[in-house]
């Protein structure tokens, strides 16, 4: 899958995709628009959806939940757990989807800011699964175009800073 | 690798492995074990180890850090952050050994109590790597030895209660 932006990688018989993004703005201010929450919620999620920041702590072993919701008002929300935040550099952290049939299916994200020439960021995202099925529902969903569309707003934001 | 009664499964191209171990004894006590400090520090770890527990936030976001000393006196700290923790049931949660060279090889552990017949409990801990490669490291550590030293320390401990 590859966006003229964003490009999306998921081999055949893993468990894990990694989404890579660069960004015309610096490691420190990419990484802020992921842990301040008046800057998050301006980007964050589909074009049509509003988000919420129920929790966000950002310190290693702090807790998250956001909540999106559509034009119709149908809420879905996320959290997890922040296993390590350090700054301009790499968040990893824990997600699940609140809308699933069952708990348990919880993924681990490594997000890693590496700085680029004339001020660019280069933004890798590698996301583990618990299994295929898991990471093959992830994809199935829709997650493509969540990301596209975040990024894109994310790209808008950037530019006014 | 298959120990009498441990059975661990690290499937070729995959990044993650399963660890299968029944006990004689109740979902609710095998689960105090992994859970109450004082239950803990007599049975995780290798025979001639002695363990600590600097942290243990039994609870949804809760932060853990284990740390074990060996005869000479060397010591080896663990921690991570628990994503769920569900009675007698479930533990997910991260986790990270200090010593490595570089810090972010995190993996995430998902921990499955179920209730066998005669008051006996399957635990099925899955183990999810950032990598083949780190999931192999793990293995040629010696994680077999202190798992399979470990489980017996604690059907021993399990028959006295």
């Amino acid at each position: 899958m590859e966006n003229s932006k964003t490009k999306i990688t998921a081999e055949v018989g893993k468990q894990e995709i990694f989404i890579i993004r660069e960004f015309d703005a610096k490691p420190e201010l990419v990484f802020q628009a992921h842990t301040e929450p008046d800057l998050l919620v301006q980007w964050m999620g589909l074009e049509n959806h509003t988000m919420e920041i129920a929790t966000l702590e950002n310190k290693n072993f702090g807790a998250w939940r956001f909540i999106h919701t559509d034009e119709s008002g149908n809420s879905f929300g996320f959290n997890g757990v922040i296993h390590e935040t350090d700054f301009a550099k790499r968040i990893i952290r824990t997600f699940e989807f609140e809308g699933l049939p069952e708990k348990g299916h919880v993924s681990l994200e490594f997000l890693n800011f590496e700085a680029l020439p004339n001020d660019r960021t280069k933004l890798t995202t590698q996301v583990i699964f618990k299994s295929i099925e898991d990471r093959d529902a992830m994809i199935q969903s829709g997650m493509e175009h969540g990301v596209v569309d975040s990024y894109n707003k994310l790209d808008n934001l950037l530019s006014k800073r």
